[in-house]
């Protein structure tokens, strides 16, 4: 297991993508609308871990309720496992909530599951597995 | 630039331990108490970057003040730089500000420097460099 990426809810992609730039010292490398999500998103690659910048499309994206409630800050962290359905499994049995019945399939070719934030100590965890083409 | 690792405030290490431990399916790898911040800490390994557990040790802690104003949840993300000095001055310049004069001794063996959330959209941004021995 490793982390993936750290989503981080924005206002404004625009604004954000600079701010972000400026940190990192370099540039996003992709922009990705998500439409199940109703996000657009953008990637900075940091070693084997990226930063995903999360903006709602509209009003009932979970990322405009998130600044509504809590303000621009982290929403998620997501954590790459091998086997999304194994892992899913396994959380269920330990007790951990998971929000979604199956996997969907979110950015960055992967698919994504959610475990919610009440068992993890207040911490919305994504677990992702790459989409392999067979 | 890398992630190093994402803090996480709990009101219990004792208790969050378990969960993350059950989570990861690994036992945390290190204890370690922070007289400077008034936390007690646990590590998990996830490939080349951490989770870091934080318990606050007294109530004076920023921590527990965290904890008391949005509950438990990420309250960092620390990035390791080469060089501390030469990253806070270039953000220093781009106009971030960094909340510690100079960086200080942190967990983990690493001097540490904050940037203020309100630069970062919500984000509070830890930079940090491993102390070497000379």
């Amino acid at each position: 297991m490793k982390i993936e990426h750290i989503g981080i809810a924005v206002k404004s992609l625009e604004t954000a993508d600079k701010i972000f730039a400026q940190l990192f010292n370099q540039q996003a490398y992709k922009h990705e609308t998500v439409e199940s999500e109703s996000v657009t998103t953008s990637f900075f690659q940091l070693g084997q871990s990226k930063i995903e910048l999360l903006e709602a499309s509209d009003p009932t994206s979970a990322i405009a309720k998130f600044i509504a409630k809590r303000g621009e800050g982290i929403h998620h962290i997501a954590f790459e496992v091998e086997d999304i359905y194994v892992e899913l499994k396994r959380l269920r049995e330990e007790g951990f909530q998971v929000l979604n019945d199956q996997p969907k399939k979110g950015a960055d070719n992967k698919l994504v599951a959610f475990v919610h934030p009440r068992d993890c100590h207040g911490v919305l965890v994504e677990l992702c597995q790459e989409i392999k083409n067979e």
